[in-house]
């Protein structure tokens, strides 16, 4: 396998990734347009307060899914609430009848026509949930279940793998989070400097990303390692993997590591570590030196990333100016990573074999 | 590689996996100690109701929080109340001050000693939560914190990876959320059928489980997956192959599958297919058509197992007289599964490298 340039590695069909790169380059402008509807979530958010409705049940499947992982934390950190990444199954397949008022439930579909995530919120209104849907779609069927929708406007994805539907989702979850906790004005202009420093790290990793990917050409399986806000960072980034690169990606936060996994590792078995300078910080640094005495390869991203010793790659983001936003800079080393590896094992993330946009599947 | 027979598999070093063996065995008595001890349960359960303490918020690491993970559907289906696993991290770390009225904080650990997961318990107790351990260890520190400590009774574990430990944490689950749904008596009497049945699959698998595992032996990744109930036993699987077969093993919901990662999928790709008789088996056999189209190798368990269409290994296992306790039968074929590719590939699986029995890490 040669790779002469990141514009055409040898094996790639013509233009496989090129909608999956236009996407993650368009992640700042999403951002924007999503601010310029940041009234909305001051509403909503007034909604919830006034309905005290301050426990907040999020579902979704896959990127949505990992999206409402960092809301568990906006929430926890910002109005202090709690929030919980509900199971779908046990309100829509077994019937549980649980008591749900003093609840929000937040619906996350980008195209708001996953059918079980319909199903949830219609229950969950009935079963006394205050009812919102944070979707693409403003006509879609999710919508018309809910009390409240909130606008993701991300525009039309068209690579199958999400990339600016999940920064959108994670920054609307911030938004309205930080609208809750009465730091909405606060919230909207540290996301307008995440917009403008994440089109500089996008552009600055282009050129570089590709030779870090090249030497992960046959590795089979990673672990992503994150914890706390960035957890929802080390499922997004092991979930491009697994779509884009057949890659067996596992995120595991840095104490599960210790848990079970790190018996797995040995110097075949990379690693991909998401160091934050937040109170996390030191749990990471300590599960990257446990990666490392096992032999692994490691990457290192994040804010921290130069904190890693003896990290093999280093690919650091810029801090932005509330550290609750860094997963949104975080985010996109291991998208455009996934995008150069697809790219160097001859895949086309654009379109991954056996996926479709919009999942019907229950 | 050579295996002459289930006792001595080429490659092993005497006595491998004796102790892992042991204990797998041992669960049914272990579940038998536990069920002498239903008393200690009714009582809590009775606590739990009258404190209004109805929000349950589990945690734990590693195969404590698998099981915390069966929490979530014991306590929705049987007294309907909300149950999550909560975030140490939010609490121990970012030191988010989340107003715990109305909830109990239930901390799973075998040890009593794992670090923050005694810090989150001391500090949901003063965030207003009811605290109560669940532990192997009355003395243990974890203990020391807790309003409430609840007996494991499953003795010593030597193994450094759980079984016994685990399929008590559920079964506890199950007691507790079954004497608060009113419903204890039924549920110690089907606990007790569990326990004859667990004990003859276990004798029956034992026979016939290292021609299973053999064919697996080069094997570096599998997908487990799960739906329900059932997603505890696929990650508590997953975890076994991580920590004592050095397999990439990752758990998946049923839906999960088609979001992504079945992308991934190819004939050198196994899956791990655990189909219930329940309201979730038509999701799980979807998926499993989704995996094999994929050229997955597929290996179905549980009490649906026969209904996987096309499976190239089938382990099925008998319906307790509670559906709910399903997951206690369907991790056995998983766990001797595990002891049996350890031992095929060389490995301890009582001794996992880098792994010891009490972990420490945060």
């Amino acid at each position: 396998m040669t790779v002469s340039s990141a514009e055409a590695p040898a094996g790639s069909a013509a233009g496989a990734g090129t909608r999956f790169l236009a996407e993650i380059r368009e992640q700042p402008a999403a951002l924007r347009r999503l601010l310029e509807r940041a009234e909305d979530f001051e509403r909503a958010a007034a909604e919830l307060r006034a309905r005290r409705a301050t426990t907040v049940r999020m579902v979704g499947h896959g990127s949505s899914d990992n999206a409402a992982s960092y809301g568990v934390y906006a929430f926890g950190l910002l109005p202090r609430w709690t929030a919980l990444r509900d199971s779908i199954s046990l309100t829509v397949y077994y019937g549980a009848d649980v008591d749900m008022s003093g609840c929000t439930a937040l619906a996350l579909s980008q195209s708001g026509q996953t059918p079980d995530v319909v199903e949830y919120l219609r229950r969950a209104r009935r079963a006394g949930a205050f009812a919102v849907a944070l979707t693409n779609d403003p006509s879609s069927e999710l919508a018309a279940v809910a009390e409240a929708v909130l606008p993701l406007c991300a525009g039309a994805e068209e690579a199958v793998a999400a990339t600016k539907t999940y920064s959108n989702q994670v920054a609307a979850l911030a938004l309205l989070a930080g609208f809750a906790a009465g730091q909405g004005p606060r919230m909207v202009a540290a996301l307008q400097e995440v917009a403008e420093q994440g089109a500089d790290l996008v552009a600055s990793l282009e050129e570089r990303i590709t030779s870090v990917a090249v030497p992960f050409a046959y590795a089979g399986r990673m672990f992503v390692i994150g914890r706390g806000v960035e957890f929802a960072t080390a499922r997004e980034i092991a979930l491009k993997l697994l779509e884009t690169c057949r890659v067996a990606a596992e995120p595991l936060t840095a104490t599960d590591l210790a848990h079970g996994p790190v018996a797995a590792l040995d110097s075949l078995f990379p690693v991909w570590v998401i160091a934050s300078e937040d109170e996390t910080l030191q749990a990471v640094l300590e599960a990257s030196v446990r990666a490392r005495e096992a032999g692994a390869t490691l990457v290192a991203s994040g804010t921290g990333a130069e904190r890693v010793q003896g990290a093999d790659y280093v690919l650091p983001v810029p801090a932005p100016t509330h550290p609750l936003l860094a997963p949104l800079l975080s985010v996109l080393p291991g998208q455009l990573f996934a995008w150069a590896l697809a790219r160097t094992k001859g895949l086309d993330p654009d379109e991954p074999r056996g996926l479709s946009k919009i999942t019907l599947a229950r």
